[in-house]
């Protein structure tokens, strides 16, 4: 794979003529040299026959279906962590919110600001990293655009990608109730975790990887059992606590949460320890919270978890019947404490 | 409007407690302080019911209609410019780009990238531009993102946006052919030449304006006209010599232009002489290069010229027989050049 892809980026190179390997001013001024690195750097990856010809706009043939859109831009530091680098986080992050609504993406766009000087060999894995996801997803890039921005003007690489989906017919989400259950999809925090593992030196020796992966698996896992999902949402900045607390204001219902059941891999509390962070605040880039109707949670946790991206899917909690749109949680020694969101104290950069 | 403006920051900062006139780091880690921003700040513009709970996805039913789908970065320095901001050129930008495609906006994303330390004011300001004239052409902010870098990491604010069209049942671009004639919508490079006025000190005055305006009127106004429209392309980065230059390569057809119709302001020529840049090159952010069928250009002249966005709209060329994909240009004298594209200089940051 490496060695392949070695050997693309020397021909990549080479047929680029006169550009040598760092982003220059040119690359982005919209005459020769921005389209050779469109042809030599992005069609090389984005290669399916929508990218080919990049017109301005990407026209399309909508049917009579219901389409969710959303947009990010991602300024994660560093641009490579252990689990995957910005163009995965990118692609990940628009599915994961085209997710949140039920849809499964059918086409994305792909912005690029680049810092003069930027390395086009890592540009190269980048994109190869975004093309991957979208091989493996169906999601198709149809539009895009390159900005190249002086030294000392941006750092390094900045990626907005936004997307469009089709949403399931099965998902009709509805107005949460108490006793309506909660299910985290897996471990979290890890995305988070390993960020600050990356970007400081802590000297702890671990496997653990960002947890960032497409959620648009769970959509089509889920398939008819979307109709007993009322509400989900990724737990990306500030975690599931908050997420979940956004959740809880806006349907002005409290909600309790099981310390015991929620899932945190022992690397991930220690970096929180060591940090002074709570795991309910680390971001997580792959999971999804998902809210079930009262007396549904268990059937629709045993079909997840025959799921490759759910297989560590817990219920975690339940809504109750106060109205102050508080989280509590029941905690390990049998105490119950309040999860607020926080103000002014969570990580910048994270995606 | 502007006692109005002012009247508006006071109460919004007011409204947000503890928030300075500066962003901070906090107010992009996706808690307490980016709501306030998104509330104060975001919504506080985007007053249309759509945009008071932007859920991570925008869901909406589709019709069986062709859509177009298109993206942008913007990244203009400076920011602020004569005749508009990075605000007023993203969302033109965007609805331009649709145009092209011979759509009118449906939806639009809007995603902030912010350094640390910049101005809430100047922020607030870019957003009513934003909003005004989404408020003029109907578009409607359906989703959005707000990230914040460190102080260094970026210069001041970058913005996407990307947007949704609806095309023109009308419009059903087909192959150029000779013959086919060339409409520009107006005066050229006022875009380019006021950002260069603005960014360097170039001792003239004028009260030349950037022609930053969104062409979706264009489409409305060609109504059923644009049966007899072939391609259309705005000249932004590069000015109408590049995207001439790339719509003569794609159709693998020449073209001629003639000097005298092509509407260049004496300020755009004078700076363009002073600076050593040919104003056929500078970029325009408020016109269409429109590829008309043989024999129609003077009817669909005729027709746009009553619109306020094509007043000062011209027949500029046409193709000819020949299959090398080069521009040519009778010139004022009567001689006859190559209009190439360029390679490495031109001006970065024009958008």
């Amino acid at each position: 794979m490496q060695h392949t892809l070695s050997m693309k980026l020397t021909s990549g190179l080479g047929e680029m003529g006169e550009m040598d390997e760092k982003i220059r001013l040119s690359h982005g001024d919209g005459g020769v040299e921005t389209q050779r690195l469109i042809k030599n750097v992005f069609y090389q990856h984005f290669n399916d026959p929508l990218s080919k010809s990049m017109p301005d706009s990407f026209v399309f043939e909508a049917r009579q279906n219901q389409l969710a859109y959303t947009t990010d831009s991602f300024v994660v530091k560093p641009i490579f962590f252990r689990g995957g680098d910005i163009g995965k986080l990118a692609i990940c992050g628009t599915i994961n919110d085209l997710a949140t609504a039920g849809a499964t993406p059918l086409f994305l766009s792909a912005s690029f600001i680049i810092e003069e000087g930027f390395s086009i060999e890592k540009l190269h894995l980048i994109v190869k990293s975004m093309s991957d996801i979208c091989r493996q997803t169906g999601a198709k890039i149809a539009t895009g655009d390159t900005k190249v921005v002086e030294r000392g003007s941006a750092d390094g690489l900045f990626i907005n990608t936004s997307g469009i989906g089709i949403v399931s017919e099965y998902y009709k989400p509805s107005q949460v109730e108490p006793g309506d259950e909660i299910i985290v999809t897996g471990g979290i925090g890890e995305h988070g975790a390993s960020i600050l593992l990356d970007r400081y030196d802590l000297g702890i020796e671990t496997d653990l990887e960002s947890d960032c992966a497409p959620m648009c698996f769970l959509i089509n896992g889920l398939g008819e059992n979307l109709k007993h999902v009322k509400l989900m949402k990724d737990p990306t900045r500030g975690g599931i606590a908050t997420a979940l607390n956004e959740i809880a204001a806006e349907q002005k219902l409290d909600l309790e949460l099981d310390e015991r059941t929620i899932p945190v891999k022992s690397e991930v509390q220690a970096i929180g320890d060591m940090l002074g962070i709570d795991p309910l605040y680390l971001a997580c880039e792959g999971r999804m919270l998902i809210v079930v109707e009262k007396g549904c949670g268990e059937k629709v946790l045993h079909h997840i978890k025959a799921l490759d991206c759910c297989r560590e899917a817990r219920i975690i909690g339940q809504f109750t019947s106060g109205h102050h749109g508080m989280i509590y949680m029941k905690t390990l020694i049998g105490g119950r404490r309040i999860i607020p969101i926080l103000e002014g104290q969570m990580l910048p950069r994270i995606c």
